[in-house]
């Protein structure tokens, strides 16, 4: 509600359109569901660009399946993140439809048929023990309707496998890069290209990988301008501002 | 160079056009100018689509002078990061047209004069001493043509603050938010926004602020969607981002 | 035991109403009672207003249920925390009105039918993940005779769920606030009301998280005024702190 | 603004009594005054009951002094903190009124002559040591009008020292106790109190103390019921949020 | 091996009472017993005072069988520490004599009827929980022949409890302190007592205590002079260093 | 491919000796072998001197299988690390002649029968608990083909038992020291030998060592000169460097 | 004031010589001097065995200098630790005789010619750089009237110094092993003897040392029997612990 | 002192060729000079291969200079590492040959002129500041007679300038590589090289650097193999352990 929805909606009422009644009620609150243990954003998808993302961990199984039906009621494309088997159990039972991504954890629902963008995400992964991360970011990006280049187990320890994808990488209008251990990657490739490059540490490692917080100080420090980072295996994270990024992007020339 | 110029240069060898030196000359290395202490890469615009920024921390007053002398010597615009006023007057000793910004600790020398981009980047700063951050990324920005909307001081614990500048929050492409202390902001604006916002973390704040560690670990896990990071009060890596995503972005209808 | 208590205690030695003997024994220790392994301090409420609560973890099954049956037979209500589902078997054995509150892993026994308080402790949850937390903190609140009200699923990322209880926040002499992820909330919370706001970090989050330490920095952090904290994921300690502030608080003006 | 004046001002337009323009306006947005680099929320004191309080470090003098100028042009008394002795020489220029608190490092202005309140909050520090942070807690309460005891060097290992205030401490509504090193003293006291205990970890201590990080994780794991913490060296938040509990007490029975 | 054995041997090479051979056998090592796996130091009862102790974890169970045979064979009191029950099992097939220590998860096994010291270490425990590490030091401290009293569950949130036993605590020679959550009762004993303190912090705690941490740190800063600390939950260290002191002490006076 | 082979190359093509398609297929990538989820470097052995080693953790059991057969399809010797046994019986199941070192949880597959190095390598333990990690330092610096003699259970609490292979380590080109606890036996072995020292922290102990965050930190800050350090339990990368020192020494004099 | 004296106490009230008065005085409060900004504890002595110790760091150079002359007031010995040369001015300004150790930033004030005891406290610096802290330790011994034997710069990287120290090591009755860097000596020297061995991290290092975390972790996780740690650089800790523990010890057979 | 040597020893006693005090005196003690603070050690050259290194951090000028003496008055070249100019100053008064390397903070003192090495070491940095520690890397290698090669600002952010100088970390018998902010280059050197690379983590960058921490990790979780790693900015160490590897090398095949 900006501005000018404000001033349309204040002089309806001085027009006897409306009753205060209703603009009391339009100007209170903006829309969303209340189902006791959670109040579902409904609006999000107009003021944010996508809908509420389900993330499992930490509500049961019950509560998942509840919202991610409440989710599939409403008009867009329903993304459940961080989901177990069990917890993709309940909710096919009530959305037959429902995809599982195993590798990834993620449950999709898909109910619009939008043509992917014109424009690309590259996502990479370092290691083949990224990939769950990577593939994470991957469907995001695809649910919100955006075209996704994948490039695995490309990481610094052979850097030829890396510049061998160089097209692949330049043309992209945004690189998501998943990689744990040292977390060197999103550095090298920044160095290769003019896109924005979003940095995913993966837990992938040990001893002082500290879960993956080797690879996120890594890449928050890294020496390749345009780098920006997001959590420790949070490859939901990265697809998503992947995808916001992407979908503004204009056409490049032929 | 791509698969098209390496097919160009070979079959130009064929055909006699150039010698076996020169080809071995060009295939081997990639351009840059080595003046001992370092290795100036003048290839780097091309590549990544900015000349290298200078970061004057570590590096003595003489080595900074000389390698922005050496930068400034090509056809881009100028940027040196982390500059104290002495070596800004050792800059300006041999380019006297630079500029320095006192607060965002940074040096500007503008040798093109490209119209700024149509659309814009929000800069937001949380606090009043946020700003040096929020300047570093700003000047970051409108160095390499973007258009950039400052809005300064408008932290969540006024949130009608932010709230009075939702439109400009709208209309921009892409928003940097610096924010110190808890660091919630970004999680703010987030919500708010349908386009990606990179959160800075300064090191505003004190005891468990940890020099801006809690706005750090505040920021990586926000959750708000759309939000990636950079490191600690780096507002040029920010801009930097910023700038990369923004120029790539279509106009937006009228 | 107080100056004036000494006194007289004193003075009905001098008047011989009672033996040295009592008296050392009455002026050396305050009363516990020592069952070997736990010494219950059946003083608690009198020094400091609720008795003894039993904090489950680390301690044996066997130990627990004993403590608990002790604690029982004095007059006030029963609290047990961090209660298994094998824990509350043993207690219930022997103590058939004990009421086990799953989320919170929290074990009551009401033995008083005091009036709830007049004045309300609002708890307020981010999440529907952090719900078994202010659950703990709402029960504890209850069991100490404190009238609550619960607003759960209000987190930052769509604040207009928050705008939208601004009056129940109001109204409130107190608030605790769970928050995981960046902890953002008791920020924004606090920038709302004249009350103050205890913030509860919980370790709903992953990676960089660090089970919670991220947003207990955030909440230490907070910009705004009249945030204190608790451990993370201490329902208890913010549930206790809230009802110790309501139960002194006048009642408002109608 | 609530939903009754929402109600009011609404039905004042449909009856002509201001016009649309007014109305956006007041809707649009809550007052605050924009200064360039600082928008001052003078909106604070009705919302959060006391003026917004200027935090001096990371601001220039001169942003400091503006700030603080346009605070003491309201109604309020007037307080900053982190002021050296440099921000109050720029301050007191244009404010001859102003205090400096030299140890707690803070600036007050007190502009209106309420009676202090009924009751008291103590304010307790473990060493000499810990005075200053101590002294910052005291005078923010008492610029908010509350009445103080101060109750200082009573670590634990001399717990007589404490034992000897125990009717100070009994009287209190609610106990700030600043402690460095091992940060037992606020477990100590709500031991012996039935009122809420704020722990403000000092950084005072050496070595492990790491800043205050010591004393501020042993006030968060505190086995004493009823103690919330601040963050390291925030004697302002302690006494903000006192000041907030001790207001709404009240009256004891004589 | 010191000076005067050096030279008693060196002189009776050359009146040819030993040979050569022996000579250099003797001066080259000092015994210990190679079984493969491990090298069974008997040397160091000589050395040390006591027998080398079995610590079980990140050995196999026929490893610490295996070694603890060969330590059985010898003159002294064995122990084995975090000894499992499978452990055990395997110990008491060839060692039926060994005693378990089911809380502690210790082994012992006594081979010797010593009297115990005249003197006595106190084992203090601040909580229940913090009983099994207590138990570790006070069973160390026993089958090194030491006296032992135990007070356990005396922590500070009811310091009456501790006040209670005064006695025992002026009485010993040194004191061990096991506490977790904030670990502050080493502070508070060392403030009533003129004996060495030796601090254990324990894990018992969650959030912020990180595994003991926060316990560990609060006892490295304590302001109670003569505290040492050992590693979190080293029971056995505690009662090792203590029954090394307590073994040197002079009778007291009667 | 260095400078001579690329002109080579080059000149061959202006010979008409090889097409530009295939020069520019040669020029463009070094070899590697993609198998969708993985790309095998073939060409590490030539570029690094031993194959690819396969790192099991994080990759499903099937695709650890097809990796390891693409590179037991070469002719070099093959490792895998950190395998459980489910991981080693799907390799043995088509690679038969594979090792699985139990402890160690390494697999090795022997296709070469090269001689061992002339020159040693010494694998030194501080306690059996560190043997496995000692061994995967072993199994690799042997599966390289270097000698390797191993010292188990010499850990600094007993100074004499390392003493006595004093010889052993005097021998060695570079010695391994495998540690956990506090860290200290690479310290004390470099002040013993002129060789490189080559420290591995286990995470053997409890509390804070941190998972072997203390002898980490420990053998960084080793005042021993020519200790270089590897990640917490890495035997395998210890040993791997080990391996290419030892491969380069010069035969010693005899 | 144990049971004894409070009886005593009661029976002479009854006997009417003493008033009530009197004894609520007594028996109220143990004595302390309240001067204000601190509450001089002489009764310390009697229950702590050593006067209070003054702790420079933080207080005010005038606190010092009123404290440290309360503290001479009274009959014992006076110490004050982390004392700068302009603190010492302040102090020996009204106290001449007191004596200043410069690199120890310590200030002793002998009033009492005590015999030194019999046995001896070893106090052991692993390097140059580390004597300050192990100064600090010896001038605290011996102004508590402790023989004590000084070995300096012994450190692991040449392990032939220390052993040639290893009677006046066997000899002691505590060891005090100050050392950065790895902090390893004290696990050494537990190796070699049969008495408690106090380490002391010191913050001599740099780097990953991080202050002394190094060393302090390394001696908490010592596996040396005996070893107990202060805190970082607390020289003065160990000192006073290793005076309790060798003013109880029994002479030795000669 | 072998098991030779000491045979060889205790036949010349039973021959009468020395006398049992000389042996007792060779047999007890390596040798050592014993200057009060510090105790040199003379011996280290035939043990370790190199004199003892004076560290001047921490030391006063006037111990610095004292030690540089004695080490100067042996046979060997000497080095001081982090040392001011002022400690220069007093060193070079008396050692006016001694060089002062500025940037590197180092001191040398060539007494020997050894023909350096046939092999070479390969220093590199990632960028220009973090030359210094790659100097004193550089430096402490030739010191001790070792060739290398200086390979500076070669970064991954512009990975063609590493790969222009492949030739020369080829023919290198370890590589010694400098980097700060991400750390990344030691990974990508050793994917292209089969000789050991040794990594320094620099404490060049700023926020989540910490001090050069997130190189640290970067480079102990390194997946390219044969990567040591030594302490933050420790340049000495990096370069000594080169040196002993170096030495080592065969020459290779022309």
């Amino acid at each position: 509600m900006n501005e000018e929805t404000l001033r349309a909606l204040l002089e309806s009422i001085t027009r006897g359109e409306q009753s205060v009644d209703d603009a009391v009620s339009k100007l209170k609150n903006l829309p969303f569901e209340d189902i006791g243990f959670a109040k579902v954003d409904h609006h999000r998808q107009l003021r944010c660009g996508f809908p509420e993302v389900v993330y499992c961990e930490g509500k049961t199984v019950e509560q998942v399946a509840a919202i991610f039906s409440r989710c599939a009621a409403t008009e867009g494309n329903v993304l459940a993140t961080r989901a177990s088997q069990s917890v993709f159990d309940a909710v096919s039972a009530t959305n037959p439809q429902a995809t599982y991504h195993e590798a990834a954890r993620v449950i999709t629902l898909r109910k619009t048929d939008a043509k992917p963008s014109a424009g690309t995400i590259a996502v990479v992964s370092a290691g083949t023990s990224d990939i769950p991360v990577a593939e994470e970011a991957r469907i995001t990006a695809e649910i919100m309707d955006q075209r996704v280049t994948a490039i695995y187990d490309v990481g610094v320890a052979g850097i030829h496998r890396l510049l061998a994808h160089r097209a692949a990488l330049t043309e992209a209008n945004v690189i998501v890069v998943a990689a744990g251990m040292e977390g060197a990657l999103p550095s090298v490739v920044a160095g290769l290209v003019d896109c924005p490059v979003i940095g995913v540490p993966t837990s992938v490692g040990y001893g002082a990988s500290f879960g993956g917080l080797a690879a996120l100080l890594a890449m928050l420090n890294s020496c390749g301008s345009g780098v920006t980072v997001v959590n420790i295996d949070n490859g939901f994270g990265a697809g998503y501002a992947a995808a916001l990024i992407n979908r503004r992007c204009r056409d490049r020339d032929p």
